[in-house]
């Protein structure tokens, strides 16, 4: 680390970053546990972007992001999917510079199935992997299930495993990607526990009540988790990838959806103070259930979502049967007056997974206007997901749990390829 | 674990431990860390025994403790040193039908010397662990200090190893005892981590609250650190002493001064909800200050008693000074009225060092009728500090890194002895 970076990493943290409350409005509720909007387009995400302190994605970030990286920006990114960030022009700053920085996302394993809400953060890291080319750590938070959930510690570890098995199966380059369960890794590195102590001596239960709204009668486990969210943001939690000389100042970047936000303010708050840098983050919007955008899927309601287990059957009967149209009542109406793609369940998933602009707005254009019919923009979506999920499907058989363990082993990643 | 085993540690768990309240009277403060009394005599044991719940040891429990094991109790037994247990018999009857069960005791490390207050559980845990030969875990709290103190993680970290080497000195058996850093072994071990988890699980900031008496502007890894105390209760904690395979099952019994009781307490509330035996106990009282018994004394103040790198002058300077007298004023007023043994710190001292019996009741005897001058008694402790410390800093010389790890290195330790 050159006296260079401490001199940004040091600009970076001089900034203050008032901590926002954790009281919810009366429109909305947005924490890691929970997501409730009144409203049928959803999260209002610009309330949630004044109310958390973050900034924006705005034109000219994307734009300094293709300059920079020579990659056009994602189609999550284009689309406002991913639509608020921290810090992520301080990211492009090393990249530019060649500075090191990795990237560290997660998943709390409380189901075997994953849904495609799911694999939102997953799909949109492994391609800033293959820009950046750097590092990669998931932390698999077994630990929060267990505390959280009615969940013995085996099975929340065998729901690591299982998980894992799905994320892998999206295509990460074992070369760069590290995958850990709390519950072994925790227990295999002096230096992760380290640095859960450091944070967990910065917070008090003042704060972590204030950001997560824990109250008395919550489990001690609960009140010192988000350390444990916070440890991965620091490198030399991670000696096995970055050496045993590191001393944590190799910034990251989290890509989360927003609703995890809280816990990477905490850490934020308290990185300068142990003499790390900041986290940037990239966040993104929720993945709306199939009966609208009023609240987040719920993995423990198979009507609300499309599983990664769903046969092919399965999902043409999900999307017909219960994704929340936004057409006319009648074909009638519909072809007079058009659909509303703001909240066709449809057209919204469309969005995430439809890589093709032009053939996006085409529809949107076509479906707005009556042309195109509700049925029709339900069996486009139907194609489309169906061979999502069969592709899926496929890659997963061949991830063994050999292949997990070559994913979980500590190791030195490396940060960029012999080009 | 035969079912008879089970049994008994079933029958152990219905008994209910209603937890008392932390709430301090007004003549005396005993918490893990803070002991204050308003009385010379120092804390009112009675007081503690009732309020903390616990059971003091009678003349009955040292008679089958001889009989059962066919050992005299240790004089810091007889002479009611330690004076209050749970579930003693318990052990006993393990012993007695030669089911396995470990010993447990700790140390927080928060300064290089201890002084001769530390030494009081580990002279009478090594003592328990000649008895009943069985294997024994001590736990180096340097996470606690850490929390608790404006110390650095290394600076904890090099304490634990620097008391370790005091504790080893005492000579305790390589081949059935464990020391272990909490920021080296959590770090080491999944199954601790989990122990952590379960009891974290199972205890709420509410009762946290009440027993210690946190609160809200305490930081969040203060508020979980009492589980970080509960884990080593339980045998599954230590894998790599007790098997893979090891349940968790295998009672123990925890040697400590009276002011951690509220740890145990705590642990004995959740073990029947994990599964686990109720760890028993046996408190010490406290050792007290040369400046008398109202408090305990203190590493941070180096006139308050005598530490394990005192000089031989030292320590002949330190009781001719600062050892609180019970004597008279004036030699005549002295051999008038005698000296009062109950205050007078020299003699309470001889109580816990001078092992012959007949010789202490004839120095009380002595010292009560004004036969034998304050210079005196204190010369006689001098004298036996003095040829202890010698000793203690002799045999400490021997103890190297290396051997230290020998102790710090989990694996199966030798139950019994072929005999």
């Amino acid at each position: 680390m050159t006296d260079q970076l401490d001199a940004k990493v040091n600009d970076l943290t001089v900034k203050s970053e008032a901590d926002p409350p954790a009281v919810e409005d009366d429109d909305q509720i947005v924490n890691p546990w929970e997501v409730v909007s009144k409203s049928e387009k959803g999260v209002d995400y610009d309330k949630l972007i004044k109310r958390f302190g973050s900034t924006r994605i705005d034109q000219a970030l994307l734009d300094r992001f293709e300059k920079v990286t020579g990659h056009k920006p994602h189609h999550m990114l284009r689309r406002g999917i991913f639509f608020s960030q921290r810090d992520v022009h301080f990211i492009l700053n090393c990249y530019e510079t060649k500075k090191p920085f990795f990237l560290y996302t997660g998943r709390g394993p409380s189901s075997d199935a994953m849904h495609l809400g799911h694999l939102i953060p997953f799909l949109f890291t492994k391609w800033l992997q293959e820009v950046f080319d750097v590092p990669l750590v998931i932390q698999m938070t077994d630990d929060e299930k267990f505390l959280w959930k009615d969940l013995k510690v085996e099975e929340a570890l065998r729901l690591t495993y299982e998980n894992a098995k799905d994320i892998i199966a999206l295509g990460f380059d074992v070369d760069k990607t590290f995958i850990f369960s709390d519950m072994e890794y925790i227990g295999s590195c002096p230096a992760f526990y380290r640095n859960m102590l450091k944070v967990q001596k910065c917070v008090t239960f003042n704060q972590v009540k204030g950001i997560f709204g824990f109250g008395d009668s919550d489990c001690i486990g609960k009140i010192s988790f988000p350390a444990i969210q916070a440890a991965p943001s620091f490198s030399n939690s991670f000696p096995g990838i970055f050496g045993e000389k590191d001393t944590g100042k190799i910034p990251c970047l989290i890509p989360c959806a927003i609703d995890q936000d809280p816990y990477f303010r905490m850490t934020r708050d308290v990185a300068p103070r142990l003499g790390y840098p900041k986290p940037a983050l990239i966040h993104s919007t929720f993945f709306p259930a199939l009966q609208g955008a009023q609240s987040k899927m719920s993995a423990s309601d198979p009507t609300s979502s499309i599983f990664l287990t769903d046969t092919q059957k399965q999902i043409k009967t999900k999307i017909n049967k219960y994704a929340f149209s936004g057409g006319g009542t009648s074909v009638e109406e519909h072809r007079e007056k058009g659909g509303n793609c703001e909240i066709d369940v449809s057209y919204q998933y469309l969005t995430f997974f439809l890589e093709d602009d032009e053939r996006l707005e085409q529809i949107r254009q076509d479906y707005s206007s009556g042309k195109l019919l509700t049925g029709e923009i339900k069996k486009e979506l139907v194609t489309i997901l169906q061979k999502l999920v069969a592709k899926h499907q496929e890659r997963r058989k061949d991830v063994t749990l050999e292949v997990v363990k070559s994913y979980m082993t500590p190791r030195p990643l490396n940060e960029k390829k012999d080009k």
